[in-house]
């Protein structure tokens, strides 16, 4: 190419002289040129062809992802009030409560049930409270406080007015879940509480989420109600009112891949913990937990949408089944799909049922893990 | 044959007029009759073998299971004393101490090491008592109170005498591990404490080991002193004593298969964990823990002697070698053979350490099996 300009340098006006020479160059030329340009478009065609296919496969990803960061299935444990009584101090009694809440959110548990396992036959925790102690309203009482702890910190003053139950309640380490979040802190979701104000109708209800701006969300809810809100994604900076949606509570976890604490519920026996599922199909994994169980280890789990699993207390399972009227068989395996030891070994006789909880539960993990993954990683 | 003994029978006295007859009958019969011999001596023969066999199989299965009984190796974990400074009460810190005794025996923990992350260079629990309070002496106070709960009940008041330390001694749940025995449990091994009493040269000293016989033991050792029995099998039930000899701690382990407490060791900083181990060969296998170490579900341990896993305190490992002057490196990670998140996708910001043991050794159980059993199972 030098030599192509330095010839045209040095004879700019006898071009003509050339012509042929040049025409033929420039035919040369202009079929290089041509070539060029088609080989620039092709480059252009691909680069935006491949272009298109990263961004139909960021596409594909975001909402692949939305699949993977979503956790289709819930996770429900189970045990009997009763564990409170084993507490020496009402100091102790509320800690032992705390130790069960951190256990089960430190596992992403979606559902705490407490069953009576001596013919109490609580339901809820309202009603008049009848004296606190070492003993009685074990279930109540640790509903309560399972409750208040799950609660984020800024909705406790509207939710849980004082009560001896949460006497303690300083002693409570807390859960430090995701859903707990700080004021400023940034989130998709927030839980947050519908706020007594009047507002036009057509327009929704005003939120405290706990952040410096109040949320306007979609829809006009009871004030009082306890509300899991998504926050648009693009606030108004300036406005004095931040914007968002109700959702369901489980979507922070369906959708959002985000663990998001639990609900609590009371079962008056052992086996309404099965019957009075709050999942319309009820738990299709049931798991035992007894040292008389078989061994975890040689045990797999299939996959599932709602797994329980049950702890008993101080006498184990079978003292739970002795207690409920509506069972007939005396060996607890019976009741699960699985009846698993999940400490062989055990170097101390008896495991607490506050212990055996972060035991079981940091065994099934991974067997949960490898459930849902397509290749078991052994 | 039945014929034969009807002819007999119906022809008692006609045998000689058939005599070539009953001769060929009786060299029949003689020759029947020696086989049968032959076959009864041959089976005779074949049993006594097979008995010979059976009583191999079963000394050989005896002393197998000797080998299989007893655990090979052992485990080690430490921990800063400074996690009892996160306890809000005094009472919770004695509670706290309790739990990470509980957990260590659950998973039959050989050696608990207790170092100081703050500078405080502590190494017994000996010495005056300085005060006690929601902080400090936090090493010396755990290391004490763990040493406490592993000693048997019958001999606390021997080794334990009135300590503030041990104020709240009363709230701390047993052990309940198999060296604590009851009056009339029967074992092979007891803890016992050597009496000051008078004996004869020649004669071994006797030894408390909580039964209602004393034993005396085959060597004369310093009254005081805390040793590990081993009871003969055969005993003199009409004797006012039992016998027995004195044993190495580790042979109910290691020859008994028996989970026998653990011992205390006070470090003064990180890394006298690691050089100042009881083992002449050290720590064969070390692991660190922490949310930034490797997913645990990706790691296989190998063999090995002596494990040490190492737990940090409220502000984790990092801290642990801040404050550690021996220490150049700022990144844990590189202390330990392996470096483990031992709870991946935990739903609490953070887990306490009193929680991470028993997390951590759950999921690390099967897979100190998995190294030690010749085929994995998974
Ligand atoms: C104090 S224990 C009950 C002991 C009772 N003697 C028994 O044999 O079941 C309380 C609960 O902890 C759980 N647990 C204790 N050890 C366990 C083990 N090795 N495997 C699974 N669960 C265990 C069970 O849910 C049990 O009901
Ligand atoms: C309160 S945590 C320390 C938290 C500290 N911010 C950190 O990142 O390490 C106390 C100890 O618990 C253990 N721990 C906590 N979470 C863990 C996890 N996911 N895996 C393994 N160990 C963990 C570690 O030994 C840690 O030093």
């Amino acid at each position: 190419m030098s030599t192509d300009v330095e010839a045209k340098r040095t004879n700019p006006a006898s071009s003509q002289s050339e012509e042929r020479v040049d025409w033929k160059k420039r035919k040369t030329e202009v079929k290089d040129a041509k070539k060029q340009r088609k080989a620039d478009k092709l480059i252009k065609q691909l680069d935006k062809q491949k272009e298109q296919e990263a961004e139909d496969r960021a596409e594909l990803e975001r909402s692949q992802n939305k699949t993977v960061l979503g956790r289709p299935y819930t996770v429900s444990v189970a045990l009997p009030g009763s564990v409170l009584d084993n507490a020496q101090s009402t100091e102790l009694r509320t800690y032992l409560a705390g130790q069960i809440a951190r256990a089960c959110v430190v596992f992403c548990v979606d559902e705490i049930i407490v069953f009576d396992e001596e013919g109490d036959d609580v339901k809820s925790t309202e009603g008049e409270f009848t004296g606190i102690g070492k003993k009685g309203q074990a279930c109540v009482q640790l509903a309560r406080i399972l409750q208040y702890l799950e609660c984020p910190q800024y909705l406790r003053k509207w939710f849980f007015p004082k009560h001896q139950d949460l006497q303690y309640a300083g002693l409570l380490n807390p859960l430090d879940s995701p859903h707990h979040m700080r004021i400023d802190e940034e989130s998709e979701y927030r839980e947050g509480i519908v706020l007594d104000r009047p507002t036009k109708p057509g327009q929704g209800s005003l939120v405290n989420c706990g952040m410096r701006k109040e949320v306007r969300i979609d829809k006009q809810l009871q004030s009082g109600l306890r509300v899991t809100v998504q926050l648009n994604e693009a606030q108004n900076q300036e406005s004095k009112i931040s914007k968002g949606v109700v959702v369901a509570p489980h979507v922070p976890r369906s959708e959002g891949g985000l663990y998001w604490g639990y609900t609590v519920r009371l079962a008056s026996c052992l086996s309404t913990v099965f019957t009075e599922s709050p999942y319309k199909e009820g738990y299709d994994l049931t798991i035992g937990t007894s040292e008389k169980g078989g061994d975890m280890d040689q045990t797999a789990l299939s996959q599932f949408n709602h797994l329980l699993v049950v702890f008993g207390g101080l006498q184990g399972l079978e003292a739970s089944l002795d207690s409920d009227q509506n069972l007939e068989v005396t060996d607890p395996s019976v009741l699960f799909d699985i009846y698993l030891n999940t400490c062989p070994g055990q170097g101390s006789r008896t495991i607490r049922t506050e212990e055996a909880i972060l035991i079981s539960m940091s065994g099934l993990r991974h067997k949960i893990t490898a459930a849902f993954s397509d290749v078991s990683t052994g």
